[in-house]
């Protein structure tokens, strides 16, 4: 069975973690792509975990899988010409410099159009190719900070603070995937290439849900409120006698079969509690020590179990071992195995587009540096001498 | 200039909010998505903000722009026998009801197959439609919380905390959308549809960084850390005057040319902050206290423009009026005005993925419940009269 992209060339400028997540997918999904880095190689080459064996860094090797590595130094003459000439049968370049790196190294749009006129450039970057700060330095803190998710997230009276994992690169990642997809469709029917610009602060402030809604229509600045949905009551996380635990009682129905699993079947004629409005009104300190306190002495598992047998959504707060054990992260095949070159048999997340026809699969461990130079630019007539004649010379 | 999309059909029966998002992606670039809802309509409907002149919800206004709005009631064998013949000329299906509905109404792919042998059906849920916990209820914040996210996000000595906005549903909906693009790109070389399955548990699971393969690789099982970066210092989000402001120094340049911003030279020197090694193991609570003590009393915009100027990457954590009234959110049109027919001008957020040749937009605000009815219905040959005995009967 082949997988959906298969046919699709992909050469990969791009380093950290935004664009490599994009191309990620791409790989995973069967396109080739060839990662182009420096002689010095991708800086999260040197990013933890770093494998106490081989020094290898498990952060790269787990974002570069499906990928083929090549170096080459685009700032020599040779180098550019060597990457001009790829992208003759190219489909998709893809690049997270900050704007204004690939003028700067002579290979901008429309450099690469005159030596393919259906080239697709997808860009990533943190602030986008336009705009007043378009230029300036972005980690993945300031595009949450600025975008406004930081103001949204943590509790009310505590500081704000940042999504723990750096989603403004995972979801530029995407939906730069977006646009390099919806770009190569077009080009099916029309046979031009274009730009494609996604951008860190604009992706994030894209995904502030009704946020920005309720300010443009009520006047209202809507900040943190910690776990709880101020629509829906009860709607928290819980701390339980080994740990957390997230539930949700969306409608009166489920109301009556929470006080039933509480066995606290008062609470359903209580006026206070009677509506969704008027738990939501006498959730906060009421309602919510209740349920708190008769939370605290249960486990996770107990209270999975009871809640799961009534037909509310719950789940445990599981860290990282336990996600990974979790049976339905197993069932969905959401962690493989992948024997790599120097760090041996690894282990890490799969793929999460599920194709019933074409699966995505994670088949080839992340390239050493330079791994592939040999294959792709042996196949551009570059014999072996040339190549260790290269590389001598700061080439390659 | 056409969209990357036009031409495109996608049959919408999804609700709430993932499905909804990745429509919204595919209807801004031109598909023509048709959503269609029980005659009671998307419960989403009555979600908050509500207009208070029209009643009117604007989280479903802002979710649903682009769309068309058509009413019809699967659960009747008239309703499925509508819905069928409109696959007949679709592209796609997507769909979010939970895993097992689709085949209780007799629409399940294999019998959508029949109608159109080339059809993708396209669906979004919490657990995925296989496992041993696929049909179990799920909220954003359960995937959140089981998916490992909530348990990477706070501070370390305080509980866990949810991210604010639903993001186990955006990043859910972004994926579907690339799903449907690749299966799309997939039946332009092969003639076939397929299966898309996209899980919230998985998608989360997917974009916890290197938090998995910490624990892989080394045995390690990372927590929350508030807003530092254990592997850069100075990297956290400060205490200014009027506000937060986040800042990060990623090397020793940008440490010398920090120091010089907050005018304490002497700090180069100090062996404890020689390395960014050195400067990580002592950063708290000794570095992080002669900074804030810095931060403390200035504004974030004078501290913005000092870190500005020196290159440093840093920005102010904005609430939704700022970050809507930031001039780069401007400049990159991330706010866009729409007219609709009961609430009036709206304003809300734009199109992320910007293309140079095929730009998405917002053109057309939200359906009201069962808006194209007549158009959509009309073209498949069903009369005015015969739409009017309809909804009299609950068919639409």
């Amino acid at each position: 069975m082949k997988k959906a992209l298969e046919g699709f060339k992909v050469l990969d400028l791009t380093h950290a973690y935004n664009g490599p997540f994009c191309t990620t997918i791409l790989a995973d999904n069967g396109a080739e792509v060839i990662k182009i880095e420096s002689p010095k190689g991708d800086q999260c080459r040197a990013w933890g975990p770093i494998d106490a064996k081989s020094g290898e860094s498990g952060f790269y090797a787990f974002l570069n899988r499906n990928k083929k590595g090549v170096t080459l130094n685009l700032k020599s003459e040779e180098g550019r010409n060597i990457f001009l000439n790829m992208v003759k049968d190219a489909d998709v370049v893809v690049e997270n410099y900050r704007p204004g790196v690939m003028k700067k190294l002579g290979i901008e749009y429309d450099v690469l159009k005159k030596y393919n006129s259906k080239i697709i450039l997808a860009s990533g970057s943190g602030f986008g190719q336009n705009g007043p700060i378009h230029d300036r330095p972005c980690y993945d803190i300031v595009a949450q900070s600025m975008g406004g998710m930081v103001n949204l997230t943590g509790f009310a009276n505590e500081p704000p603070v940042k999504v723990g994992p750096s989603i403004a690169d995972n979801v530029t990642g995407i939906y730069l995937c977006v646009g390099v997809l919806m770009a190569l469709l077009n080009r099916e029917k029309t046979g031009e290439g274009q730009m494609v610009d996604v951008a860190m602060l604009d992706t994030i402030f894209s995904i502030l849900e009704n946020a920005i809604v309720i300010n443009t229509l009520t006047g209202q600045i809507p900040h943190r409120q910690g776990n709880i949905d101020p629509s829906i009551a009860p709607f928290d996380i819980y701390k339980a006698k080994d740990g957390y635990v997230a539930l949700g009682v969306g409608n009166d129905k489920l109301w009556s079969k929470f006080c039933e699993v509480i066995e606290k079947p008062e609470l359903v004629k209580n006026e206070k509690f009677l509506t969704n409005d008027s738990r939501c009104k006498n959730y906060n300190p009421e309602l919510k020590n209740i349920i708190a306190e008769w939370v605290k002495d249960k486990t996770k598992k107990e209270l999975d179990d009871m809640f799961e047998k009534a037909g509310i959504p719950c789940g445990p707060v599981l860290d990282m071992k336990e996600a990974i054990n979790h049976p339905q992260i197993q069932a969905r095949e959401m962690m493989v195995h992948i024997n790599h070159p120097t760090i041996g048999e690894m282990y890490f997340q799969g793929v999460p587009i599920k194709f019933s026809r074409t699966p995505g699969s994670v088949d080839k461990p992340a390239p050493l540096l330079g791994q592939h130079n040999e294959e792709i630019l042996g196949k551009m007539g570059i014999s072996k001498s040339q190549l260790t004649d290269m590389k001598l010379r700061g080439i390659i």
